[in-house]
């Protein structure tokens, strides 16, 4: 097996034979593939696609790569969520100890953010002492006593995958859809959770931009689940506004924790028990109520619980940026438009995202809104506050923010997009 | 400029700016874009192609980023050829010094052997005591006093182009026609001669395999060269089965010599004296007779002295190989197929060529043919020879030459492929 016989199959729009994928991807993680070699054989996946067969055992190849673990010591079912990304998109912050007051175990590997979407675990580092890192005996500890954990992924599972696409990240090759679902389905079934709901993002805040690329991934990835035991179901969400009223680490953690309080914005109580529904049914639990479990505050009790566990303080005053920046309406009227890419690189460039791996961010930063798209608006109230312990990045900021929202005269009709558009299972 | 947003222009196929075009070259040179980088953007190029717009800029970049040479101090017209490569391909050994017998001045600046095509100056090298490698400034001596030097071309041309073909041998993107052109022709408009003769040969035996990819291929080199004043012309030659009778470095240099005495097989002088022809007439050479500088000794005088001139002893014996072994017809009959791609792999698996860049070559080895295709043979008459200092390859080089000829019943048909297939200026 030669890895330029792998690249050119795949150029000359073949089929890449099990045996070239098994190869291809463990000669890869132990080093005998050059990045060089990967990224021109990712381009021609990118450009010319793989089949279901092939994904599939792409997905294998790379779930190979690593451990598996195994939940079936638990004494509850285990259900798994995950968002292919968006802006403002907290979900898994109060989703998790949500379904676990509703009787599932939540087992949530997270990552952190790059480019314009924030990352989970960047949010809950802004709670006071609270830890991502546990090793697989703390996890399971965490998630069987309070039945649900956010933690990073160890390096032990899928390290091909690990490998792969930090090579992707720089080489332009991210938007290929057979390389995006078997990235993330390597993670989880390799995590070994037994049923999985995904969050698929379609806007111009995700990478999907348009909803038949976001359905075609979102069959890739259901098909990979389903075929692998996990039982998978994926919800198609809007991602062309900000999820609720903050893009930034702390400010979406305080937002989050008012969901969990009963309150917080519509948008976000909407998808966290349109998909705690979906992840209850998954895991086969019936007769639970998420709306109850949110308004009675056993799902508070469960964050609450989560969080110290893993060495946070509920009760911590969260951290706030050293500077605030208001922009105003310019004019009366109905928001028609307020874009989340626009949000999201402005948050981003405020200090709440990071351009590299290495790259620290700000707990405080981000943006926070004052109205969303449908809200009546009067010239000069506050549209959005900026927050960023670098007031330097102000106008950088802005500048990004530039067209991002729309009003139009009062007594515009404004239909709104639903949050949810699609369901493929 | 970052170079993820010129991999993604070309991904989702659009057209280079000239500033990226510049950028990519220089920063990849600078090794500030990296190999993994480079190969994504060469595989999207593959796939996408490239315009002549975007491959005259590629080609300018690749030539700004070294040196140019420049041989207008020479009192007579230059003439340089080249040769997409192919199996028994001599042909610049007789014609560079047959040129210089004819008026013009011929720095014919080479390359190794890579694969199975055999490279010039590994065939030059099995003369004892001859140099391949010379300063600019011998290299301009040699070729004001002989009128002709082969040699290797140094490393302050076209840097890029090295970087990058060597990337590509490695990246499955070496059959990018728009990747294949700019390489040939920047270290050719960066070399600096005044006209240019290109051999582009098809077949089973040449990187192109088929006319309209020869005739691509031709076309954007032409254009590219005389948009750059270089007087460009190119011959669409057949490489379906080996040219000449003789496939290994020492084998071809006695091939070579017999036809600077007036001998040889009939189509390497047929394609010798085609391309002298053409060359001498790109130069603006009049009334030259290349067959009289073959018949009357004034090529050899030539060859003599250029050899001499480079450290080589014309007289001397060349390396013959330790072991021979013969093929025989297995049946009588006419010799209908001799696949050029098979013995050049046989030869090449016998030592005449190398792997890798940094293996040696043997310069005994290789296949001698005692019949082409047209021939009349009788059963257990040789069919070739073949040569090599490590006999345990009998057997691997054996396996690259089954099926690869065709005995048809005495009488059959066969109309002979002309030698020249086109002609593109």
């Amino acid at each position: 097996m030669d890895v330029i016989s792998v690249i050119r199959t795949k150029r000359d729009r073949g089929e890449l034979s099990p045996e070239q994928i098994d190869w291809v991807i463990d000669a890869y993680t132990r080093g005998v593939v050059a990045d060089e070699q990967m990224s021109a054989l990712a381009m021609a996946i990118l450009l010319n696609g793989m089949n279901r067969t092939e994904i599939a055992r792409w997905t294998a190849a790379m779930i190979a790569s690593g451990e598996r673990m195994n939940f079936d010591a638990l004494s509850r079912p285990t259900a798994d969520k995950h968002s292919t990304g968006g802006v403002g998109d907290k979900i898994t912050l109060p989703l998790a100890p949500l379904v676990a007051a509703c009787g599932a175990a939540v087992p949530q590997l997270s990552g952190r953010g790059l480019g314009h979407t924030g990352g989970t675990l960047d949010k809950l580092e802004s709670i006071p002492g609270w830890r991502a890192l546990l090793s697989n005996e703390e996890m399971m500890h965490v998630l069987d006593t309070t039945g649900a954990v956010i933690c990073a992924a160890g390096d032990g599972l899928a390290p091909a995958d690990k490998k792969l696409y930090a090579l992707r990240d720089v080489t332009g090759t991210v938007e290929a859809i057979p390389l995006i679902a078997s990235s993330i389905m390597s993670k989880k079934i390799a995590e070994g959770t037994g049923s999985l709901v995904l969050d698929v993002k379609v806007g111009t805040g995700a990478f999907m931009k348009n909803i038949e690329d976001a359905r075609e991934l979102a069959r890739t990835m259901v098909g990979l689940g389903t075929d692998s035991g996990v039982k998978t179901v994926a919800l198609l969400t809007d991602m062309s506004t900000p999820l609720g009223l903050t893009a930034g680490n702390a400010l979406e953690v305080r937002e989050s924790v008012e969901v969990l309080a009963g309150g917080g914005p519509a948008d976000v109580v909407e998808l966290t028990i349109a998909l705690a529904k979906e992840m209850l049914d998954a895991a086969g639990i019936k007769d639970a109520d998420p709306a109850k479990a949110l308004a009675d505050g056993s799902a508070m009790d469960h964050w609450r619980r989560m969080i110290a566990a893993q060495g946070g303080d509920p009760d911590a005053a969260l951290p706030v940026a050293r500077e605030q920046h208001v922009v105003t309406a310019p004019e009366s009227g109905v928001l028609t438009r307020l874009d989340a890419y626009g949000v999201g690189v402005g948050a981003w460039r405020l200090g709440a995202g990071r351009a590299r791996k290495e790259d620290p961010v700000q707990a405080g930063a981000g943006i926070e809104l004052h109205a969303k798209p449908g809200d009546t608006v009067t010239a000069g109230q506050p549209l959005m506050t900026l927050h960023t312990d670098t007031p330097e990045k102000f106008e950088y900021a802005l500048g990004a923010l530039e067209g991002t929202y729309d009003i139009a005269p009062a007594g515009t009709a404004f239909s709104a997009t639903p949050i949810v558009l699609d369901r493929i299972a």
